[in-house]
């Protein structure tokens, strides 16, 4: 399916082409972009396994990169588009960098913590506030997951 | 005050360290560092202005550090000391990075999440259950945020 460039969704396909290319590495594929001024600034996917990095999950590594692009640790006028829900941790950056809005291709019932399991992003003592817009890219964002998991289930059969 | 070597309060000296060079950088001073078989294995400070990154807090340092040095995301057998109540992020850093034992210096009654404005490790959908200690050298390690703010204000008066 084709969408128009610049759209919801179009940025939500971007952020799902860094979540194929975590596939393609044996790793979860998530991906995510940031985008500013209708362009995007930064692209990541979860490498947690490669670099042995706990922290190097999708959203914190576009953070990362667009804080060191512009110059900022403020990233209020940054839209961040994630293939899943985040999990505290990067739900935690969200704030941290102010990011502006915050677009979830699919949830996360296990970890999530937009919603799902906590909500990080609605504790009024937190001042930064985000603006939250779930489903976009639903299904893809989902099969991509379920299908990863299926496969290293194949593989390792006494995994969890 | 001396310390016993490898005892808690002496690590936690050691994290204090790392708030004060923190402090010399005019970074917000807060330290942290992870200790493996009763040895220091990774030292990290907030550097969150002087390097632009937001994610740039103490704990998520020395998480890096430590995953690196051990070449696991997985810090199961290790500690962390850090003289302020982690923020999400961090708190979530901790639960991604399996961290076994926190220790706190003192608490953040506006941003902790270990306790104080929420708390993120004890949501039991979260498989990972970290011990945590609070106290350790507490008023040291409040005292050297509040020099810090108080300088921070008379340097910048119209600074909420």
């Amino acid at each position: 399916m084709e969408f128009e460039e610049g759209s919801q969704h179009w940025f939500m396909r971007e952020a799902l082409k860094e979540a194929y290319k975590a596939y393609s590495k044996d790793e979860t594929p998530i991906g995510a972009v940031i985008v500013r001024d209708g362009k995007i600034i930064a692209r990541g996917h979860n490498e947690k396994e490669l670099t042995n990095d706990p922290t190097n999950h999708a959203e914190i590594a576009v953070i990362r990169e667009a804080s060191a692009k512009l110059g900022t640790w403020r990233l209020n006028d940054c839209d961040l588009y994630v293939t899943l829900e985040p999990c505290t941790m990067c739900a935690g950056a969200i704030i941290q960098a102010r990011v502006g809005r915050l677009f979830i291709g699919t949830v996360d019932p296990k970890a999530g913590a937009v919603g799902s399991v906590i909500d990080v992003l609605r504790v009024d003592a937190f001042n930064h506030k985000v603006e939250v817009t779930y489903g976009i890219l639903q299904e893809e964002c989902s099969e991509i997951l379920k299908n990863f998991f299926k496969e290293l289930r194949k593989r390792k059969p006494n995994q969890k």
